[in-house]
């Protein structure tokens, strides 16, 4: 019997959550059924709309009930196995939550890829979800080409970091718009955007205006807000905007900062704009494409991207609670096993 | 040498036109030279947007200038041509303004199929710029399935009738937006929509969701204001949107019916909805297919329509301010030579 480790929801937050939110709980870890994998956890992913699971009440999808493990993505080495699709030893992406340990169904498991030498943690952020959308944006929704001008707001997150250097490496002219100078500079210096914007500037809309003298083609759209006022009216004909993210707006906060919709639509419709929403969920198909393309340039260094580790399950709550604050930069990660 | 009339732009109209505006002249028509063609005019369509010539200032198109004819699209006989791709007696669409006669480059032409026994004058409306336009969205950017729910604004318009027909033909559930209880009963009654609700009504947004109980997969817009309003939190996941126009906020009026933008956007994020812009004039790549498609169900009256015809180019102004005051219904037309 294995003794396992794991944080659960203790109570619900009342405004910005705390510590007291949360509880570390030791259980032993039932043995796998028919079908099931034990897993012992090496990495957790740490994500903002975990603060949202804490909630109770209406949201896309269930809340956390008090008591349960908190909801999270990790990567796993599986230890035990009732599903012949698995052996022990084997590396996969799994959602058992903040817990050094766990069983799932072999079904809910993705397994890593072996022939490639990207770090294991990476499958969390930038070969993860984050990644993934950034890739789908990019090539099935904008269809960036080279010598575009593209937009990516959110410049410096999980998704926008992708995002911009996949726009880069087709031959696009890269303008980002990120929140504040450390920011900006990384996204141009590190990550090799032509250009970023701040979009704090009160002058924003003249700014991108200059940034791309003969319109926007393609905008990656993160955040809404007055990145979105800022954009809409520089669009070039026939420009394409994939909707991905409206962070500026979540919570009903900042919506003064929207351009009027009449506005919007003149833009469509006199500039032949396409604007289209995704949701990453329904685009697992193209994962294996995702992977077989980007895993390399990852692994040998050609795609940059940051990570803030954090080690330690225990230490969890605390560096979920510095995340939202914005106390990282790049990928928020948990170290909570050693690498097998 | 022939004696020819046309109708000029006396003034520029302050507020709604007056026949003071207009002024009916004599004129010589000149000898057509290398590669020009002389006309007589048979047809002569109004259209809404010429008001906008009327005035000076901005806009996507340039002012008729004081004393210039006004502008106008007509279907007209070939009397002399020094372009080989004409002959005298061929019928072609032209645009020399609301005038008896004219002289156009030929390179300007439209010559009509002589294969379709469709009335001449419905080159201007049902199988003209109109009817491509709903055709275009109803199949380029909608893509209107068999068992989905379309919804078409300005339903009982010279482009909303032909949309409308269109998507009933390929199976669609069509609900028509329209003013009035006279307009919605000829979309129902004539043109064999489902179902039409009165634009008017302050429970729109209510009706229109029991209307659509399993929502609107594709919205022909074009209108924006209260329409939109009404539509957008009832689209359907995967839906699509068809920005064709906006009348209802021309010259900046109506703008307090708009829905806010963050609605827009999240309805576009978690439903995943395709928003395109489209302006005819990029799309007549599509005429032949259009004509030799729609062109059979027009003339063996699959394709229901209504005109509204003036007789005699000089009571066109009349016919003009009448339509600008709602006057017509369906497709305003002014019979200005005999039939060939």
């Amino acid at each position: 019997m294995t003794t396992a480790h794991r944080i659960v929801l203790a109570s619900r937050p009342k405004g910005a959550p705390t510590a007291d939110n949360f509880r570390h709980e030791s259980f032993d870890l039932p043995a796998p059924g028919a079908g099931e994998v034990a897993l012992r956890t090496v990495w957790l992913s740490l994500d903002p709309y975990m603060r949202g699971r804490m909630n109770d009440g209406p949201s896309y999808a269930a809340a956390t009930g008090i008591g349960e493990v908190m909801t999270g993505e990790v990567v796993a080495e599986v230890t035990e196995s009732h599903d012949d699709a698995f052996k022990p030893g084997d590396l996969v992406q799994a959602r058992i939550g903040w817990a050094s340990h766990g069983v799932s169904a072999g079904a809910d498991l993705r397994k890593l890829p072996t022939d490639n030498p990207a770090p294991l943690q990476s499958y969390l952020g930038i070969l993860g979800m984050p990644g993934l959308t950034a890739f789908v944006g990019v090539n099935d929704l904008l269809e960036v080409q080279s010598g575009q001008t593209v937009v990516i707001s959110a410049a410096t997150g999980a998704v926008g970091t992708m995002a911009g250097q996949l726009a880069k490496a087709k031959g696009a002219r890269v303008i980002g718009v990120a929140g504040g100078p450390e920011k900006c500079d990384f996204a141009v210096k590190e990550l090799g955007f032509d250009l970023c914007l701040d979009h704090r500037s009160p002058a924003l809309r003249d700014e991108m205006a200059m940034a791309a003298p003969d319109g926007i083609d393609r905008y990656f759209e993160n955040v809404g807000g007055s990145t979105l006022s800022a954009v809409i009216g520089n669009m070039a004909e026939f420009g394409r905007i994939a909707v991905c993210g409206m962070v500026a707006w979540y919570n009903g906060k900042n919506t003064d900062t929207a351009p009027p919709l009449p506005v919007v639509w003149r833009n469509v419709l006199t500039k032949r704009l396409r604007v289209e929403g995704f949701l990453i969920f329904d685009r697992y198909d193209r994962l294996d494409a995702f992977l077989s393309e980007v895993g390399p340039m990852v692994a040998d260094g050609t795609i940059k991207y940051r990570e803030t580790v954090m080690d330690g399950l225990d230490n969890a709550p605390d560096a979920f609670l510095s995340m939202l604050e914005g106390g990282n930069f790049g990928k928020q990660l948990v170290r909570v096993g050693d690498d097998p």
